[in-house]
């Protein structure tokens, strides 16, 4: 799986052979085909699981008592650094997706859209209880699910380079305030961070 | 180049033969060799076209008397509707670079720094007149940028969807509270917009 990624990463998924795959990973494209019948099911098998880490990643924080202020601001650190860590497999997770079989795609498909189901009800529960001041929650959850995805594109690991969590940490920030959460911190751990 | 960005948008740069590009133009491969000598020519072609449209946009603003606020504002409305009017192109030009030989690549980096230069300057200039908040004014920038780009990759034309000016014009206004300019509008012409 790390060699189909490091080879649909580099040079794209069409232009990628089983051979190809077989030959990074040091093995016979017959000892591939064992674990993956086609170069189809590979990418599915990457897709499926970067999706299904991101879902978990964004489930797990929604799922617990923080205020929604507080989830927002976790889901965004950890999402951004996600993308920033694994910019590689990210980078084949969300721009191969028309790569995908029919059903695979649904599958995943499915998996995005619960992604995004729950980016919206934290960001609907930080309205009704006053936190957030959001006119279209659609809009707004597209917007800082995207500042996220957009992060795999340009990321790399240049030497001086913001680290994925320091970047993750910047972009919380300017999330916050992107959905009217205000400048002031209102948890108690942030009260040390600086308020701009 | 039509109907190289379509055939590049569908089915990937690297897959995609000038064989393919000549039919889908309905020429012969001799007559689309007389314009652009090889697959690389035409994808140079497309990627300094779409960097060149989306530098002049926002030069065109930047260079305009108006506040760093409605700069940034229309920047954003103007930039967002551009990768949503345009996302076939806009996929290639912002997905593809990875693809182009080296000295092309050279000149469309430099379209690319010029681009955030912009953003970062007119960022700055808010900063500077108290008009924004912003600790680091390089990540604000990227991440307005991001907003923009990615657009590209989830934006379809279904019916019931946002319009791209639409779409600009709420990406704008969630611009503007990230860089801490506030919910009220500062502007005359901005003073009938709902304050959220």
């Amino acid at each position: 799986m790390l060699a189909a990624v490091e080879s649909f990463a580099s040079r794209g998924y069409h232009a990628t052979t089983t051979r190809d795959i077989a030959g990074a990973a040091g093995m016979s494209p017959a000892a591939l085909y064992v674990h993956f019948p086609s170069k189809a099911a590979l990418l599915f098998a990457i897709s499926e699981s970067g999706h299904q880490q991101t879902l978990t990643l964004v489930e797990t924080v929604a799922a617990g008592d923080e205020s929604p202020r507080e989830k927002i601001r976790r889901i965004v650190e950890d999402f951004v650094a996600w993308h920033a860590r694994r910019h590689t497999i990210a980078r084949v997770v969300q721009y191969e997706l028309q790569a995908l079989p029919e059903q695979e795609y649904a599958v995943v498909k499915d998996l995005r859209r619960r992604i995004e189901r729950r980016m919206r009800d934290v960001i609907a529960e930080g309205v009704k209880q006053g936190a957030f001041a959001v006119d279209d929650v659609h809009t707004a959850a597209r917007a800082v699910l995207s500042l996220g995805v957009d992060v795999a594109r340009w990321y790399t690991d240049r030497p001086g380079g913001k680290t994925p969590e320091a970047l993750g940490h910047d972009y919380a920030r300017l999330v916050l305030r992107m959905l009217g959460a205000g400048s002031e911190p209102l948890t108690e751990e942030s009260h040390t961070e600086q308020a701009t």
